[in-house]
């Protein structure tokens, strides 16, 4: 198949633009643009330009808005305030950072609360531009009901990603991201769309039943990782990213989007740590006593997470980023007709 | 066997005597007696009264202050210090509480650092004076090598608990706390001095091959809980409640201690938020919200995380704490030879 080879800033031009002319303002389709070429270009293809469609879709439905202005509040506590107005997370977490990394800064942490967004990116992006700062992050946030909580039979919880970053100075910053579902639903729907059988302990069926089929599985519902102790995380990511920052809970956001086709819309929950506020007064260097931690971690054949991203950052970065003739001819397909493509 | 039933608060009385008699100061004997009798009350048997050997032990050896006094500290940011002076953690954490909580309320969030403390107790002790004032905990702490990272075959992490709750005013917490390998150490312990074989896929022998023998286990290492997810979540709780906090790793507190006998010497970091704070100016209320979920998880079969530890405190609380002749003998032992008993 014919491959074709665009730099991270071609890449980067052409999906801003497929947004730009489907009405998003340019804030949104900037930030939308680098995210998801971030996940293109660290070869994170369920994040990647596949997303691009269904960020469409959920314009087209109305249920995004395409020129939300969102606003950025603080006060005296360790709380950021974010609004995103009905519009997609990306920018209002930029818009947001400068705010965090001020009061965690201050206050030696700090959160940021998004409020009324509609997420569909991964959360190591927002992380990396957190352990650009020297911060610590740990992020998390509801999706749409689709995972059965262990010992349950029906979806209640979304898949809550939780993501945490480490900075290491000079180097690709120690972060993972990861679905507490076993499988990322993207995961499930590249299955799908491959003709692929799930492995086992995946998912249940409409009737909660075990399944390997990603039809069945995406019409009946996921399981947890990590048995009961993956459904309590998970539970925890309804409570902290869902009712306690007053934004809508897994069930809540499938019920008002009335579907798992669109982008969810919810809040999410973003913390932040100076290390070298909760370090100060203390024997050692944080950044040099973690790099103790990680070489006993890779010293033993063990791997650190996200080391596959980065490798293919490096190599995006060099030799830039190859499509297939299918997602050519998506991209042309989608700069072209815009929403009336999806 | 013969059994014997006390009430909580005679329990409670013997455990601290025996604490006393070897040399604790009220304040620690106090509070290690509560936290010990809390384990054994809650059916909670590994963090029951089988620890107070493991408390003596490390008196005996020097490894802990008995008469240390903890040091509160607390400025303008969101950080609350409690020096625990190479005391143990408990009675520490129970001094530090009333400065988290008034920071969280300030502030919104804010996270209490115990440096330099003993630690051997279960956290659910902790979050529960947490949701008992309405905040939402976050507690973590490293503890001593003995678990591999995913894809190698050393110790290097400790068990590492992590431990979550939300407040239910006037119902128990929604509260969790797991070891973030397979199983706690005290349940290999526990399956050692029954003689029971592991599961598959608890551990690896000393070589770094599967074992499902306790002692191979002790001597190899346990293995994370839910794959490369759980091992992810092990080196964050090492980033953050050890380099983070300027306080020991597992890998350097098992070096400190030279052996898995006593219990460990590192430090601790408990999050806490406001709700009310955080959900303040959102539509709903959080207490309201959080139980729809909570019937929606028990409304399909599925269980909250420590209901088996609620119902027995339930029943310790009419019935009374039965110990069996062993039980009996071992705290009449330690009662009348204090630390020449261990």
């Amino acid at each position: 198949m014919t491959e074709t080879t665009l730099t991270i800033s071609e890449l980067t031009e052409r999906v801003r633009e497929i947004f730009e002319r489907s009405g998003l303002t340019p804030l949104h389709a900037g930030a939308l643009a680098r995210v998801i070429v971030a996940g293109e270009r660290d070869a994170c293809k369920s994040h990647g330009i596949y997303r691009i469609e269904g960020c469409l879709r959920t314009v087209k439905a109305g249920k995004v808005s395409p020129d939300a202005e969102p606003d950025v509040a603080t006060d005296d506590t360790a709380i950021v305030r974010v609004d995103a107005k009905g519009g997609f997370s990306v920018a209002a977490f930029e818009m947001g950072v400068p705010a965090l990394a001020e009061r965690t800064q201050k206050l030696g942490m700090a959160a940021m609360v998004i409020n009324d967004c509609t997420h569909f990116s991964a959360l190591w992006p927002e992380i990396e531009m957190l352990t650009e700062r020297n911060l610590v992050g740990m992020a998390m946030c509801p999706s749409y009901a689709s995972v059965a909580p262990t010992g349950g039979t029906e979806a209640l919880f979304g898949t809550n990603p939780f993501a945490f970053g480490w900075p290491r100075p000079g180097n690709d910053p120690y972060v993972f991201d990861f679905a507490t579902s076993v499988a990322a639903r993207g995961e499930i729907e590249l299955h799908r769309r491959a003709g692929d059988q799930l492995p086992e302990g995946w998912a249940v069926d409409a009737d909660g039943n075990p399944t390997t089929d990603p039809q069945a599985a995406l019409d009946g519902a996921m399981l947890p990782f990590g048995g009961h102790k993956g459904s309590a995380i998970s539970a925890m990511i309804e409570l902290m990213a869902g009712v306690m920052i007053g934004d809508l809970t897994s069930p809540e956001s499938l019920a008002k989007l009335g579907m798992t086709t669109l982008s969810p819309s919810h809040g999410e929950l973003i913390l932040a740590f100076d290390p070298a506020r909760f370090a100060a007064g203390r024997a050692g260097d944080p950044m040099a006593r973690a790099e103790t931690l990680f070489d006993a971690i890779t010293g033993q054949g063990a791997r650190l997470p996200s080391q596959r991203r980065f490798a293919a950052r490096k190599k995006a970065q060099a030799d830039g980023v190859t499509l297939n003739a299918d997602e050519m001819a998506m991209l042309e397909r989608l700069k072209a007709e815009g929403l009336n493509a999806v």
